[in-house]
């Protein structure tokens, strides 16, 4: 019988100390024992990555790219050296590879480089003489020898093109929570693990706020239609399944039922409000022109229809870009002789999510209902097609959460 | 003009952390600006590499080397890229590699491979650019591109051997004494440092307990007559430089009025004695075959001349393995019908060393007079053809280095 090959992913809270490591290979060692094929992408030990960017910057604030890129790969060769030592006193026989060891090619993005081919010939290699192979995940090698990492969640990117390169049975990302759950389970006690999402809604989910996975690994998985298991490393239970359902199944059928997947609540934003502006065209767009061209990231925007000359326009943005917008918003106010710029930090975005709603019209106002009956003030409002978002008042929003995963029956059943 | 061409080794202390690196890079920066090509070979930061060994001997206490080897070369590529970066920061076009991208091949021999070649393709064509090249110490690569480290003082060896393979004016080894002095400057008040001396006394002192350089760099240098100039990384004075002396200079004239160069103190040995031995042929290479099968460097030995049909081996080994060698003189002691296997840890040895007593007799004569006139007993000698070893009281070692210094004429004039 052919024996299933998988890729699995630790994370760095996974292998955060020697004990951790040691619980990490036991595992594996279990997984082995049922006869599988394995290729072990490790991050780096906890807390390694934030030393030595605190290493660099005690030395420059604006380190060469490439120099970066040195350093910071250092981190998950050590955590791969030290998982294959404790395979080995295991008693298993287990490599470990550096990323360009086994032939990751990325491009020349220094600090978030772009996957360009995988030739993983030593990896197949191992894998004959029916090794456990560990790669050191987040980095690779250009064309030219220079060693690049492929940004933040870059462990998960290996995972996934390793999977695809090899063309694997199975990619589990192993992280510290036991899946995607409908919702945070430490602000709605019910919540409940999802068994399976679509890359689609999993994406929306990362871009309004769960932090499971980095998008570009779950992009990469379903462009390739990978899918991936993610589960917790701490029990044996199994996660969620991120895939394309199978047309037509009992699975897409079952899943057709559900119109929201989950609940995605976000506190990291902040609603900037430029008021009395006069209601001409270009003003809007001078303003989101500026913001984008210092990189600030605009999420939401409201323009109240005006029944006079003037007008106000609200729009979010992430805490950490406060500053610099709110300096820019002044700017751009006075040069059009605007009033004045207006700061609410006390605001929070709750969304559902789901791939049902695309075709169910009465989730909006079903969300909105659920609200109003709970005294819930909504701020502003934005919508895709498999989401819909209010800003809220921060104090309110975990009740919101709750009521929101109530009202659309989202619990343990 | 053509630029000189020189390699520098900056050990582990003198890249210790941030503030140290700094100041390494604005040393460099100065030697730049004497119009210098510099290609600069760094250890790992402090105690970085001890903190790794802890990691690993936290999960198995015997980890497989090759994967030691993927661990422990992490040091210097994290001080490679930080020594990069505090030069970029002051201005400098400076690029950092690690063993394998400048072509260090070695043989397959991990933990302590032997470098089998260098391409350094890669560097001539930074020194080409006008760039410093930061070099990654301690590290290379075998033919199948696994990652290998070169044993103890590994970085001085990679200066070395990139000195011969770069063809350069001059290798500097910076490190956190002054050079070589006649004696240890915190036993003897006035030592001199000396401003020569040859790969052979270097090579001696080396073994003898003088830990400025590892005896693989000496010896490789020596192969190559790669003078080396050791020599602080905290001031701007000369250190010593290690050659072979021109002959019938000036210079070598002067040094052939040096008997010994200087004096050497080793008070990590230990002396055993195996009482009451038959006095047989073959009972001698029975000890010491099984000391030497059990990786145990035996030092100096004495049997006595017997009057009776019995006599005393003693010799003298290195502290660490004092445990093992008790178990192993005690065994033989009871196989062969000897007795009872006497330790004595409060030894010391003394050593002179240099070329000079080669064609002078008396040197010997010299050096026992002198301990004797001090009342210091003398329990062992050995003699090389460059040294004399006497194995003292620990508790009168420093005054007896002090004694033969003054004798000999070492100190500052």
């Amino acid at each position: 019988m052919k024996k299933l090959l998988v890729v699995q992913k630790y994370g760095g809270s996974s292998v955060a100390n020697p004990e951790r490591i040691k619980l990490v290979a036991e595992r594996i060692a279990k997984y082995k024992k049922r006869g599988r094929k394995l290729v072990v992408v490790v991050s780096a030990l906890g807390d390694t990555t934030d030393e030595l960017v605190s290493l660099a910057s005690q030395i420059t604030l604006a380190p060469a790219e490439r120099e970066m890129d040195m350093l910071l790969a250092t981190g998950e060769q050590v955590s791969s050296a030290l998982l294959a030592m404790a395979l080995q006193k295991l008693g298993l026989d287990a490599i470990s590879f550096t990323g360009h060891q086994v032939g990751i090619i990325t491009d020349t993005t220094h600090t978030k480089a772009r996957i360009l081919k995988i030739s993983a010939e030593r990896i197949k290699d191992a894998l004959r003489k029916d090794k456990i192979v560990i790669v050191a995940g987040f980095q690779g090698m250009t064309e030219n020898a220079e060693i690049t990492t492929l940004g933040r969640g870059g462990s998960d990117l290996t995972a996934v093109a390793l999977a695809k390169a090899l063309d694997a049975d199975e990619c589990e990302i192993f992280t510290d929570v036991a899946g995607v759950y409908t919702a945070d389970p430490r602000v709605v006690e019910n919540a409940r693990k999802l068994h399976y999402i679509t890359y689609e809604e999993m994406l929306e989910m990362a871009s309004l706020g769960a932090q499971v996975l980095q998008s570009r690994s779950i992009e990469i998985a379903k462009k390739f239609n990978i899918p991936l298991h993610v589960r917790s490393s701490f029990n044996y239970q199994k996660g969620t399944i991120i895939h394309t359902p199978p047309k037509k199944s009992k699975e897409a059928k079952a899943m057709e039922g559900a119109l929201v997947s989950g609940i995605t609540l976000n506190k990291s934003e902040a609603k900037l409000t430029l008021c009395d502006v006069r209601d001409k065209p270009g003003i809007a767009a001078r303003l989101f022109k500026k913001l984008s061209s210092e990189d600030i990231n605009v999420d939401m925007i409201v323009q109240n229809v005006s029944r006079t000359k003037q007008t106000d326009i609200s729009f979010t943005i992430s805490k950490s870009d406060l500053k610099k917008a709110v300096k820019i918003a002044r700017g751009v106010s006075k040069a059009i002789g605007a009033g004045e710029v207006s700061i609410d930090s006390d605001v929070a975005r709750v969304s559902i999510v789901g791939v049902g709603m695309k075709t169910h019209s009465g989730v909006a106002a079903k969300m909105f209902a659920a609200l109003a009956e709970n005294k819930v003030n909504i701020e502003m409002i934005s919508t895709s097609e498999i989401s819909i978002s209010c800003l809220i008042k921060k104090s309110s929003s975990e009740h919101a959460v709750r009521s929101l995963h109530k009202k659309f029956n989202l619990g343990r059943r």
